[in-house]
Formats: C-alpha cells, sequence, structure tokens
C-alpha cells in the first residue's frame, strides 16, 4: 500500500460516512475525502417523520454523537481523520484517469480530485411521479432534511386542515401518524389494491383497519390525475374523479436508486436500477465500490438481485466496503428485505418471502396466521401480535415473517430473520430455545405456535383454508358449513354471517347436528379450538373438515355483529 | 396399535397435560390418563411471583383458557378427551407388568392402573436447606399454588414489614419484585458471591445495583446459620452472626428434579440428577419418556447433559415426547439453558454460555461489553441496554449472550439463541439483515455491534480489558495510565479515579502529553470513542493501549463523582 493512499467517498449520509471513517481506522496513513453535494453529513434519514412530529425536536439531533457532538467538517477532520467536501457535487468519473470532477452548486467552480480507491454511496432519490401541479405550493417529498425543514415551515407557518399523502408505502404509512400528531385531517391514496404492498394483502388489510380507527382515510385502486390550485395546492383529483381537498400534499410513491453518476461512468447496473456489485460490494471496476442505497444486493433465500434500502444495511455494508477498499476480503452474503415501521399503536414488520413472493419465486408455499397475545395471557401487559409465517413444503424451510399489531413484533421478526439467514425449517424453529418469562412470552413462543401450525400442515394433520379463499367461495355462494365452536359470549360478541354455534366443549356430543354431505369450515379465535373441533369431527367420520387460517381475530373483512 | 392403546401421564402441571392433550389429538382412540399428586391442572408455575404482587389478580386467571375456561378435570375430559385423576399420588411403577400403583393422599387407599406407555413429567420439587427453624410459621417455600397461598394469606392476615428471602437466584429476584410491590422491606441473602449465579459476576453486579436503587438490601457471600423466633419467625441469623430482623422468610435456594419414582423403578438418572432421556425423550425403559423439569437434556454448544428446568421447555418436549409414545420420531435436540426474568425496570437474561462457563468448557472465550440505547439515539423512547457477548477464538463461533437492562433485551437475547443454534459465528451475525427502524431499534443492532467488537478482537484490531482485570491491577497498584477520552461535561460527572482527561477530538495533536513506558487503558462511556483514540494512539507509536471493555457505563464498581 503507498503511503499516499488516497481513498474518495462519494456520499455523506450512511454508508458513505460509515466507508471513510472505517477506512481512516484501517489505515490511518491514507488520505480520505468524503464528498457531499449537500450541507449536511451523516444524518438519519430515517428519522424524518419523527423530526415532522416533533418527537425529534431539534435538526441537529438527528446528525449528532450520543453525547451531542454534531458530526459535521470539523468533527470528520479531528475525531475520524477524514477530510469533508460538502456542498460538493460529484459529477463524473474519469475512470481512466481515476479521478473524479467536482462542481460547486454554489458557484459552478470545477475540479479533479485523484483517487487510488473510489467508493460510492450515493443513496437513493425519491420517485417523481409526471403529475400535473407538482409544482404548486405545499407539494413536498420526503427524503432529505431540506425536504423535511420545508414541511415543518409550511405547518407552522399556516394551518394545514386537509393533508392528502399520494402513496401507501413506507414513507407514506410513517409520514401519515407524524401528521396526525400535529393535527392535520390526513387523506392517503394508493393506486394498488393495498397499501405496504411488500406484505401480503390480507396482512396490508389489517395495518389499514388500525391506520383508520386512528383517523386516516385511506383510499386504495386510487390513482392520482392531477393536483389542483392557483398558486397553492388546494385539491387532489383521482382518475375517478373524486376530488379530495388539499391544502398540502406529500408525494410518496417511492425512491430509486441514484446510480446515475456510475451510469455515466460505464459501470454494470443491474436489472433492479441500483449500481452491480460482488459479494465483495466491488462494482464491475476493481478500484470502485458501492455501498448502501445505490448499491444493488443479493436475496439470501432467492439467490437473485435485490435492492433493498435501509439504514443498516447501509452501515453494514460501508464497513464491509471499507474493509475490502482497504485490501481485506469481507464478504457481505446478502440481505432478507427485512423491514419495520410503527404505524401507530402497530409494529409492522416483514422478513424474508411473503406467501405471494413465495409462489412467484416457485416454492410451494405453506402459510399459518397465529393471531395470539406476545406474553404470557395471563400477564397484564400483554398485547395481541398478528404472524403470518411462510415456509417451503417440499423441503420445510422457513421462508418468511410478517408480523403486524401492538405487541412484540420486532422480536419474532429478527428472530425469524435470524433463523431464514440460516437456512432453518420451521421443524428446528418449533424447538428454538427462546427466553421464556411471563412478562416477554407465552410459555410456547408465538413463533413456535406458529412453527408447530405449518408443520402440521406440511404432516396433514391439519387442513386449513385461507380467509381469502374462503370469501371467495362464500361470495360465489358454493355450499358449506361454517361452524364456530368458541363460548357464546364470543359468539353473540361477532362473528361469520351464516355460521352454526356449537362449542368446543359440546362438539363431541353434539356434531350430529351437522351436515356431512358440505365441506365444513371450522373457527373460534385464534384457530387454536378450530383445530381441536377439526381433529374430533374428523375422529368422528367427517371428511371434508378445514379450520379457518387466523380465524375470527385474523378476519380481514366485516363480521357480523350481533349485540351492535 | 391396539384399540385400547392406554397412555398413562405422570404430573399434571406444564409437561403432563401437554403429552396427554397432545397424544389425545394424535390418538383419537387411546385412553389418555392424567395423573396429578395435588389439586390443580395446567397452572401457570412461572406466574405464582406476579399472583403474590397481585398483578394476576385470581387464582383461577392462572389455569383459564384464553377464554377464561378454568383447565379442570371437566375441561380435560369434554375437551381434549382426557381422563384426569387429581389428589392422585403415584407411588410405584411396576414395569415389569407396565402398570402404575396410585394413593389417594386423602384417605390412602390404592389402586393399579396399566399402561401400554408411560409418560413422566413429575416436575421439580423445592430444595429444603436443612436450616434450624426452617418449620417456624411464617417461613415459605414458592413452587406450587399452595404455598403462593399461604403467602398471600400471610402478608393479608397481618402486617409483613421485614421480608428475608435466603436465596438470591432467579426465584429469589422475581419474589424480591413483587414483595416490594406490596410494599414489604426485603432483603436478600445470598450465599454464593453474587446473585443470579448462572450470569457472569460483574453482569449479576449491575443487576444488583439496579435492585439496590429499588430499596432491596442484598447481601452476598452470606451464608445462614439459623433461623430464630418463638411460634413465628422473628430472624434470620447468618453464618456471619448478622442477625436480620424477619416478619417472614422465603427459602428460595433452588429446585432440584423429582425423579424419585423414576429411581424407584430403576430408571436411569443422569449426572445432573434428572431422568436421563435420548433425543426422543425416552428414558431407558423403552415405554416410558419424560418431559419437563423431571427430564434431562442435552447441551446444544457443550453436547453436554444439561438440566434447564424450563416452562417453555416443558410445553416443546411434551410435544415432542407425546408424537414419539405414539410411535412418531421427533427428534429433540437440547437446550442452550436459556433464561430471562424480570427485575423491576431491567429484563435479565442468558443464553448459551457466560465467559465463566465457556472457559471451564475448554473455549478461548472471547467477550464483549456493549452498553448502548436500544433504539436510534434520536428516538425518545430509547433505554439502555447492557450486553456481554461471548465467541469462541479459534472458530469465531458464538457461544452465549447476557442482556440486561431497561431496554428491549429478549429480542437480541432470542436472535442470539437462534444464531447459536445455528452454529453460527460473529462474523455471520454482524451480517444479519434485522428489521430497522428508529423506534425498534440503532441502525446498528447492539447485538451487530456486540458481535463487530468481537471481531475486531479476534481480528487484532482492538485490544481489551475487563473491568475485573483492570480494578486487579489498580488494586495490586501496578503501573498504568488511565486516559479519558470524554467530553469535560461527561469527565465532570463522574470517572475513574486518577484518569488523565484528553477528549477525542483533541488525542491526535495532545497524545504528546501521555508518558509512553507505561500501559495505557482508555476508556469512554460505551468503549467506542476509546476504540477510536486506541487507534489515534498506536498510529502515534503507543504501543501498550487498551480499551476498557463496556467503559463507565459498564463499570460494576464505583466511580468517583468529583459534583456529588
Amino acid at each position: 500500500m503507498p503511503s499516499s493512499f488516497r481513498v474518495v467517498v462519494i456520499g455523506g449520509v450512511a454508508a458513505g460516512p460509515k466507508i471513510a471513517a472505517k477506512v481512516a481506522r484501517l489505515r490511518p496513513e491514507a488520505e480520505v475525502t468524503l464528498i457531499e453535494k449537500g450541507e449536511h453529513l451523516s444524518y438519519a434519514g430515517c428519522g424524518l417523520t419523527y423530526y415532522i412530529s416533533d418527537m425529534v425536536r431539534e435538526q441537529k439531533d438527528l446528525m449528532s454523537t450520543p453525547v451531542g457532538i454534531v458530526r459535521d467538517a470539523a468533527f470528520f477532520q479531528n475525531v475520524k481523520n477524514v477530510r469533508v467536501l460538502n456542498r460538493t457535487e460529484a459529477v463524473e468519473i474519469d475512470r481512466a484517469n481515476k479521478r473524479v470532477r467536482l462542481r460547486s452548486p454554489a458557484n459552478g467552480a470545477e475540479s479533479w480530485i485523484a483517487y487510488d480507491k473510489l467508493a460510492l454511496a450515493t443513496g437513493a432519490r425519491r420517485a417523481v411521479p409526471p403529475l400535473p401541479g407538482a409544482n404548486l405550493r405545499n407539494v413536498f417529498g420526503l427524503k432529505d432534511i431540506a425536504d423535511a425543514e420545508a414541511i415543518k415551515q409550511a405547518t407552522a407557518d399556516a394551518d394545514i386542515e386537509n393533508l392528502v399523502i399520494i402513496g401507501g408505502g413506507l414513507i407514506g404509512v410513517e409520514a401519515a401518524e407524524a401528521f396526525v400528531a400535529i393535527g392535520c385531517n390526513v387523506t392517503i391514496v394508493e393506486m394498488l389494491p393495498q397499501i405496504l404492498a411488500p406484505l401480503d394483502w390480507e396482512m396490508a388489510c389489517h395495518v389499514q383497519k388500525h391506520m383508520t380507527d386512528k383517523g386516516v382515510r385511506i383510499l386504495t385502486g386510487a390513482p392520482v390525475a392531477s393536483l389542483e390550485g392557483a398558486e397553492k395546492v388546494e385539491a387532489v383529483v383521482l382518475a375517478s374523479g373524486e376530488r379530495i381537498p388539499a391544502d398540502a400534499v406529500l408525494i410518496a410513491v417511492g425512491i430509486k436508486p441514484e446510480a446515475r453518476l456510475a451510469a455515466q461512468a460505464g459501470l454494470e447496473i443491474g436489472p433492479t436500477g441500483a449500481i452491480r456489485t460482488d459479494e465483495y460490494l466491488c462494482t464491475s471496476d476493481p478500484d470502485i465500490y458501492a455501498a448502501g442505497d445505490c448499491a444493488e444486493s443479493r436475496h439470501l433465500i432467492t439467490g437473485r438481485p435485490c435492492w433493498a434500502p435501509r439504514g443498516s444495511t447501509a452501515n453494514k455494508q460501508g464497513r464491509v466496503a471499507a474493509i475490502n477498499l482497504c485490501g481485506g476480503s469481507e464478504r457481505f452474503p446478502g440481505v432478507l428485505d427485512s423491514m419495520i415501521c410503527k404505524v401507530f399503536d402497530y409494529a409492522v414488520g416483514l422478513t424474508g418471502l411473503t406467501e405471494r413472493a413465495a409462489r412467484e419465486c416457485g416454492y410451494e408455499a405453506v402459510a399459518a396466521l397465529v393471531p395470539a397475545p406476545d406474553r404470557a395471557d395471563y400477564y397484564a401487559g400483554k398485547k395481541m401480535l398478528m404472524l403470518k409465517m411462510v415456509a417451503d413444503r417440499a423441503t420445510g424451510r422457513l421462508l418468511g415473517l410478517q408480523a403486524i399489531g401492538p405487541g412484540e413484533a420486532a422480536k419474532r421478526l429478527d428472530v425469524a430473520a435470524t433463523a431464514i439467514t440460516a437456512g432453518m425449517t420451521v421443524d428446528q424453529v418449533s424447538k428454538l430455545d427462546l427466553c421464556y418469562a411471563p412478562p416477554y412470552s407465552p410459555a410456547m413462543d408465538n413463533l413456535i405456535t406458529a412453527a408447530n401450525v405449518v408443520k402440521n400442515k406440511i404432516e396433514g394433520r391439519l387442513t386449513g383454508i385461507s380467509p381469502v379463499e374462503l370469501k371467495r367461495r362464500l361470495d360465489a355462494g358454493e355450499p358449506l358449513t361454517l361452524l364456530d365452536v368458541r363460548t357464546p359470549a364470543e359468539f353473540e360478541k361477532s362473528r361469520l354471517a351464516g355460521a352454526i354455534h356449537i362449542p368446543l366443549g359440546a362438539l363431541r356430543k353434539r356434531h350430529g347436528e351437522l351436515p356431512r354431505d358440505k365441506d365444513l369450515v371450522v373457527y373460534c379465535g385464534s384457530a387454536l379450538r378450530a383445530y381441536e373441533a377439526a381433529l374430533i369431527l374428523h375422529h368422528a367420520g367427517f371428511d371434508r373438515v378445514r379450520v379457518l387460517d387466523g380465524s375470527v381475530l385474523m378476519w380481514p373483512y366485516e363480521l357480523e355483529k350481533p349485540g351492535a
């Protein structure tokens, strides 16, 4: 390594600062330069919605160390030994001569900086749909601190009563909570048939229901035609013709990898639109690495190229890229596209494949829907948690977990992410020695119960029917018997329309009341009692019995409420 | 399988009911009989302390289904098709004739019951030390509902001001919180040098400190000589002679496997004192299975016999034993002795091996102490979490995790349990795609940071010193320089006595002030800045630099507080 080992890092938000600092630690003699187009360095992009809702009070809190030191250019120089050129745009990579052309956005002045190794951490940019009226005042995006400041300014200056969010993805959903917190009337309009497109439809339904309960109006399958207003936005007009009054609009239809600089330099771009990298995070040029939101990853289950922009991944990749561009050989194995977000009182998350994605990838997916308290049933602090576990019928391998609800979702998701990464089967998951005490989990953890349900299905002990399939058959008028085996009190409160009621404890004596010539779908609260009932019925000679997956607690449609 | 397949299950608390119900589901034609010495069935032994503190209001809540149906004999008959003989003691197993002798504790009447397969779920019993005065009134144990009722009765009848708990293990520590909650003055006396013996000493110190802050007096290294009193207990007398006034005493010196019935029948007993089983949970008699607290397990890391009495394990083993005694071949691979408990505002847990246990097992253990907020630093709801991760230097394999603090410990413990079970290295752990959003974790999860610290140690980038080792060297008067690289404000608040102060940002300019002829130990808050400092000093030619593991935040001894 020459004594003047010159490393240039482009992008100063997440992966970039990580790379720069790590290189300076590994090679104290290196000349490390960090180029950032904007003013701010190393800020928490994931915290912007919490800044809008004032949960994070000051802008500088988003870019400070835990002891309150702002991570500015002086900090990087003094503490990290990294030279920072912020308010400086990298406009061209001259790979032949190993140099980068820089431009000051302020005065247009240009210069070249030479590198021995270059790291690209150019991040992502907002997708901007070609909507008429998108340039009206009070139409915002939310990608960086300037966006957040503009929104805070607007909400401080004037009374924003009606706010419309275009896009029900991660950012739109998180922003909805922030805007409700500051007193806005929030409507989300989403083009797709569901919010949070990465989730399976029925899981997204439960999130949508919770948001609706919290006062957010949500329109799905609702493409936007235009924004209207004189100088300031006044309304969002849907393709359906509906006109939604709006004092402000947030456009949150997604982000794209910022790979333009790399593409112009002739670096390979992957099928996801992000910069192609190998497992060492090296691009198609051996002297150039890429990390963070601009870089493509590999999906750990499918092996396919995958673009998973996450602050967590950016930090991990930054470390790996730094080690390798210093001559190391550290692998970044890939991602599961794990995600979680807080949606009012719910945690909502996914790791690995949904049922839909698993089928698209060619797996014969087996799914379990398990709604249950997240702690011992008698423990006062327990909260409801809804799990959807997906596995491969052929191998029993765990493929994915979705978890939503007020209960402890993150723990089960992270355990599932670990198990999926290790290639565990549901059998192995069902025997994990997880930590148990009543304030933290039921004796049979929700995840272990879900794994057992999947095992029961794979091994033929349990035949389920999904709520979507049942609804389809009911709507089609197919002849089937619905059997509710809950207590009379539960049955009186809410139920599936048309169900026959026989409490589980009476079923051994009363199954003669049930018709034998039709399919029989049994349900209860969570499907546990329905499973017992199905076994009793099977033993009594009923051979067309199915258990409603997730039963009443995860039924995504309306229930009949006799008492209401 | 004959049509009259007779299964007898001995023990009606946790594993037993699970086995009985599962057998009845798998073989609806079986005659399943559940024998229980006591009155109550299928109750939550782990919830007893919450019953004492009135967090669980009614006794029946500990033995009810989620919809409030008490799991009594009628419930087991009607719903589970299991015949229950409670208030019935199994006093002899006649293996030759495959039958069990039963006795009614009430009237001494005896009878025999025949079995095709027998399952033992006899649980554990309280260890009772031979203490003079242990039979005095108001001296309690806490193992079953009768114990809990006796305690509740005593605290309701009279004013229990001073309560002494003998034993600082899991039950003693959990009970301390319950007794503080109902207004007692609680003292714990523990014979060993630390409470919570399964933890490493310095981790137990932090728990002890928290309990002391909550008003519990804790004496370690304090064996008890006797209990004194006229008819009711009045004092606990220590071997040291100290006399601690006591209106009531809880003896919680541990539990033992209840394997006497099995031993009398000539079944093999393992080195732990529990019933030896193979990985199918079959005992040395092919017609007899054992599960739950009476059964021995295998440790997943060491492969050694291991006795890990847990409600979670009992449920998992019960399922496996039931499948196998019905002719299946389901494996129970083993346990990690994972544990967690709530101690006031702290969660306290362990999975796998501590540093001490790892060394005892012959590993060259590498440990990281990582204190950090459990969520994004700018997120208002963040809480402190202290991790101790242990790995094997030779292979990099993760061996154990201890987690304590107000922060989210259970999640990291369960992820670690999964990773250990999968045989993951710390490198693999450091690249897990865990779910990230500011309300749930930092961008670099605490567990990933800990894995990176261990990696840095194994790969020689970081040389640490444990707080115990540093204290030993300071107490021995060895010459060494202590360097504090925190901010002036932090340094003024509290510090290690005798430390030199140079803030990290000034270290590149001021390292000339430091002596070069002595070992230099650098610390900060969490050790992150100290690591940066060590690299700066190393680059400046200092070659005897070590970083204090866990630094100030995990220093288990007194700190100097200039302002106090």
